[in-house]
């Protein structure tokens, strides 16, 4: 009697597969079902954050690589052929969204979603800025551009800028370098959404937003950030951040990327070259998600 | 044919006093009203902070002390003996505030009162932290007693525990550089508002609030924070601020003071004691805000 899902795999902790079994208690799926795991595979599922829809700040919150799971073994993630999991962690994803697609929504998806559905940040009137462009931001770029915002990319690499706006579809393009863009630029933008991971400034940022604008932080650098009082206080501007969503705000991200048609761009490779993915990655040169096709091949285990 | 208000004064931005003369345009006051000044005395009043009644957030705003009226002459607050103002930056004084009492509510009240109100952190059930227990700190944690709220007082000084307890009414007392006292408080604070102008580590007021939780900063240091991002994506916590108010809510601030009885605790000085009472400042000993009587130690201008 389990209310959990077995189901074929991968990626680390974007997953995606078919249910090739279901527990006696499993109602959600049944054996054939296209479904994905993302971030987190288990909450306490009791306290308030759960109770609201809100299992990612669980304070049990477990995550899908790396974590210490109910039963006290280890969580590995998706570079395996097969996984199970509870059903209240799985979610469906639609018919019209390939299962390479969808798995980048995954974490990189709601983690982008999540905060511009929160924060008010969907509105068609509002001037967004998008900084980074990379796994989240140009996933952030085709969101907001479906939620019906004007969209700035705000990037340190002058060379994305037509990837940024003729791929992505960015309605315009800033170089964060550059002082005569960002002079320009000062005061015009209603929110920003900052998926860089390293630490930057963000004065420049804060002069960009409108007053009583707000900046969220979806990267999350080792080192702290410097923040100037100021631009809060005379500004009323905000900083703030989230991470990832809960499973019902993610099965509500896959529907809208489904029905909005909303999909990273990926490039699907085998296991075998997960080394040299992993050394891409450094180089920043990935447009923006590797997935691994675990299913074709992943040699089975002798074990 | 003007909307200027002459009045009496004391104070340098906090300024109150009777009116002694109108303009012809003037509506709001006559004659023998008690009115103060607060930081501004003047603003576009065309733009959209201005049609929002945002003064306080206007580009054109006009401070009341070291800034360039309309008219090209330079604004010197309240140190004299007589004061021309626009009538639209001139506030009533409630029948039952002292004058006195009133003054320090013009800049310390509206700037604590304006976040408290703007963020909701007015609503009985919200456990409000206070940090700082200066000029703004005591007017906030008054303020905040006031709309219902469960206040803890945060402060590096053991010795205003008393003092913020049974003086002010706070509900409880934290000093913040006592880990376990820190640690115990960790997750419980709904939001913060920091009264602090200096720099400090914002990471422990961060700990102390809920997830989901709200640090308001109304001090505003000349160097950066540091802002570590993890509390604010895996808490989804923001850091906001907000300077003083604009005239409708400075208003509503005084009746809610009024109506509420909420007073600054102050010390009434001669002209005279300025210089002794600035050091004063310096050594942190005034409990909370010196109010300079002009009208009765000011000796007239030879000019």
């Amino acid at each position: 009697m389990t209310t959990e899902v077995d189901i074929t795999v991968n990626t680390r902790h974007e997953i995606v597969g078919e249910v090739t079994e279901v527990g006696s208690k499993v109602t959600k799926f049944k054996v054939g079902d296209r479904v994905g795991v993302g971030c987190i595979v288990g909450s306490c599922q009791s306290c308030h954050e759960c109770a609201n829809d809100l299992e990612n700040y669980c304070s049990g919150v477990i995550l899908t690589s790396g974590a210490k799971y109910h039963d006290g073994t280890i969580t590995y993630g998706g570079y395996s052929d097969w996984m199970v999991a509870d059903e209240h962690f799985v979610v469906l994803i639609p018919d019209n969204l390939p299962l390479d697609v969808a798995a980048p929504l995954l974490c990189a998806g709601i983690s982008v979603y999540g905060p511009l559905r929160y924060y008010g940040l969907d509105i068609p009137s509002l001037h967004i800025g998008v900084v980074g462009l990379g796994g989240l931001g140009h996933l952030a770029v085709r969101f907001a551009k479906a939620m019906g915002t004007k969209v700035t990319v705000i990037s340190t690499s002058p060379n994305k800028k037509k990837e940024a706006m003729e791929i992505l579809g960015a309605d315009s393009f800033l170089v964060n370098r550059d002082q005569d863009q960002l002079q320009a630029a000062m005061g015009t933008m209603d929110s920003i959404l900052d998926t860089v991971s390293a630490k930057h400034p963000l004065l420049p940022l804060l002069e960009l937003l409108k007053k009583h604008g707000k900046l969220f932080l979806v990267g999350a650098p080792t080192q702290a950030h410097e923040l100037p009082a100021f631009p809060l206080l005379g500004g009323r501007k905000l900083v703030g951040g989230s991470v990832i969503g809960g499973m019902k705000e993610t099965e509500e991200m896959l529907d809208f990327a489904a029905k909005h048609n909303v999909k990273p761009k990926i490039e699907v490779v085998a296991i075998d070259y997960v080394n040299t993915t992993i050394h891409g990655l450094e180089k920043t040169n990935v447009k923006y998600r590797f997935v691994i096709d675990i299913e074709n091949t992943l040699k089975p285990s002798s074990n």
